[in-house]
């Protein structure tokens, strides 16, 4: 059984790291049951010590640096950390599991989409999704994240003319990523999803995620492109063998 | 016979269109000869009418927009626009005269890689890339160059030390490029180059257009992560049976 070590959320949603949803995505195209450890986090250091996990990077001050997604699996005792790794590794031992996330001659492109395009139509959002995420998770994460990436106001009031002005940013950036995308469902070849769909899509859960399924933020955005990014969660959410919820 | 529309230089230089480069290189790559006809803006259109190539787009006033690179194939009595849909065209009707451009798995990455982030690195230096292509190019073509896209000056003078922290970032970002590409040739298979290194190698070449071979920024670049991008140029522009020189 493989163990899947995400941040936890106040608000019962399933994760509040878009990194480790692209894991939630990919286990369930892989059709590889899971469980989730929710760790915050002060606690991802020692729980990847425990499995084994490697740093994923390094801080301003030379310390290692631990990061969710890891994942521990039971079956080869085998930790990894980061997701593309996770990605290549799930590849590589359930070979026949479902469709390959990261085929050999797509790994850098992947990389590149995964780690800069998939996040571009988030860039006039991030302020909103910093607050956004800051009021989901638990007042002991909120410390720390605070000093995570560039300073926000996490009681920032969001003006509503500017703020139809940035949706309207995020809206002609997936326009144009619908355009490119043109008929395929996927990123990769005609029909099977690819790591850098699972990228793509929980980049589109974090605004979920952050706005709420139920707001007019969200239902307009279900609707822009003839529905397109309606369609394409639903299909990575459901796609393989055993579709599961997300939650 | 393959004929590439480009659009000419004043100062020696194959090319002002870094779009044209990619298909100077797709060319190469692919073994095959062609012969280059340089028009000025304002003789695309005819050009392309002459020839059969559909447009690329459509101006703000709705009218039909031409744009280079075009090829014409007189073995196929056959004209393509558009530097992706032209190296689809070299990969579909000269399958066995070099490597597969556009492999169907990779054609949405190669097309996001292509069209974003093989552009991230220019981005602090686009008024010195609008102001240095203005300078090579003939003064009919500089009255047209002016009206496109955003607006700059031709006479801006660059502050030296403003400059210095635009080259730190385009640094910055390629040394990002360097990781993601690890001890690989290319952003593809592990030998063989695609239509996203014409790309890449496309944009690189724009700078040493810009700046000049012989100039000190130039040359800090080819000297920067262990000398990669200089080893990636000469890779690019000598792959293939029948390596020809760029000009």
């Amino acid at each position: 059984m493989i163990t899947l070590y995400d941040l936890p959320t106040l608000s019962g949603d399933p994760s509040s790291s878009p990194f480790a949803v692209r894991i939630r995505f990919a286990l369930r195209i892989k059709n590889l049951p899971f469980t989730t450890r929710f760790v915050e986090y002060n606690e991802i250091a020692a729980a990847a010590k425990e499995i084994g996990a490697p740093p994923t990077g390094v801080r301003q001050d030379g310390s290692p640096k631990y990061t969710v997604p890891m994942i521990y699996d039971s079956e080869t005792k085998t930790a990894v950390a980061d997701s593309l790794l996770i990605a290549k590794y799930l590849d590589r031992t359930y070979p026949d599991s479902g469709p390959t996330l990261v085929p050999d001659d797509t790994e850098i492109l992947q990389n590149f989409f995964a780690s800069d395009t998939s996040f571009t139509f988030l860039t006039p959002l991030y302020p909103l999704l910093r607050v956004g995420v800051f009021r989901k998770i638990s007042p002991s994460m909120q410390k720390q994240y605070v000093n995570i990436g560039p300073p926000f106001d996490p009681h920032e009031k969001f003006d509503e003319k500017e703020m139809a002005e940035k949706w309207a940013q995020v809206e002609a950036t997936l326009r144009k990523m619908d355009g490119v995308m043109g008929s395929r469902d996927t990123l990769g070849k005609a029909k099977e999803p690819t790591f850098a769909d699972t990228a793509l899509g929980a980049n589109l859960l974090l605004i979920r995620y952050v706005v709420g399924a139920d707001s007019p933020e969200w239902k307009a955005l279900m609707l822009w492109h003839n529905g397109r990014w309606g369609k394409y969660l639903d299909w990575l959410e459901n796609y393989g063998i055993n579709p599961v919820k997300m939650s």
